[in-house]
């Protein structure tokens, strides 16, 4: 759990003549095994336009690519005029399975369901359930997740 | 690089002679006296829409619903096109109102206002003001808030 | 104010000897040499909307009148859909050097750039240049910046 670039930065790597040493690295974001730092994001959908869905779901595949897949954890949460992304008829569809084929996890929000009265059946397979997108996506953010809005 | 405010939150500046048990506190979100984590976020209003101002209502309400009213600290900060959001002829003034009745902060941009040629007798009654509304942003982050821009 | 779980995870609960010296690192983000906290934030543009590009300068502006230029570190990620508040033709294009006169970073995001086939000639002089802007917004807040999306 030591980050070691904290402890560069503190000046604390190599002070030699401590005594009773321990170092304490406490950030929120913590890092793989490998001591890569892993990454950690949710991307927020909330507007009623396939042309941000796309968007949300090209930062996904870009975000991928840029750190590799493997170290980085993606969440889409859509809520609000946002959920229409995840419905069976919505244009994204295809492309949303693609990314949970690729291990980005796509939420939708119960709250925005009951308001517009969709039931699960009317969603697209296979994805994830929060009681409240604008929850989770708070939550991520307090245990280290940054935060994208396309 | 000594960060002397969070020294003194865990109450270790000038405890020159400890020599036992120490606690500290490092994350930037504190927790409650029951152990329970407390919830902050900053939800920003920039949108002149008023279907965006009743969105970060919702989204204000559904956070206090999904973690109970009490566990979680709410700003809405206004500014720039979103200012509307809280004059006294807006649509959604008397939800604003609930939303502060409900102990939801709500901050209007003193720049804005000045920029706009908007005077506080021009306001809902009973909100805040802040002399820079990014900046309360900002700094709200800087403290450990989560982030939402609805 | 105490947090178990991260002392636990430090492995301190319970460490009753500890006689001496002790350094703590604990937030992400830094403060100055004067004690003063300084701020950080990625300003995000997304939008194929010059309202919104000129609104990102303004928060910039502001941000930097509020708290002190020398204070935080700003940068500007234009990337997808507002990428053209970077090329040459941009009507914002000197409030863009002005802006870098001020210290502002403006970065462009390069996988934009391919997918829209628009090459460093067709972009304003003087500005950054990162592999994918998402990732740049994602690593910066992982860092500690703030975010705002104008």
């Amino acid at each position: 759990m030591m980050n070691r670039r904290l402890l560069l930065q503190a000046g604390l790597v190599g002070a030699a003549t401590l005594s009773a040493p321990f170092l304490i690295a406490a950030n929120a974001q913590g890092t793989g095994t490998t001591g890569q730092k892993r990454h950690k994001i949710v991307i927020q959908v909330s507007d009623n336009d396939p042309a941000k869905w796309n968007l949300a779901l090209n930062n996904a595949k870009n975000l991928q690519d840029d750190v590799g897949a493997a170290n980085v954890d993606i969440a889409i949460v859509a809520y609000g005029p946002g959920i229409g992304m995840l419905k069976l008829e919505s244009p994204t569809g295809s492309r949303v399975a693609d990314a949970m084929k690729a291990n980005v996890r796509v939420v939708a929000c119960e709250n925005t369901m009951r308001a517009q009265k969709i039931a699960k059946d009317d969603m697209l397979p296979a994805i994830s359930y929060v009681p409240a997108g604008v929850a989770e996506i708070m939550k991520k953010q307090g245990e280290g997740w940054a935060y994208l809005r396309p």
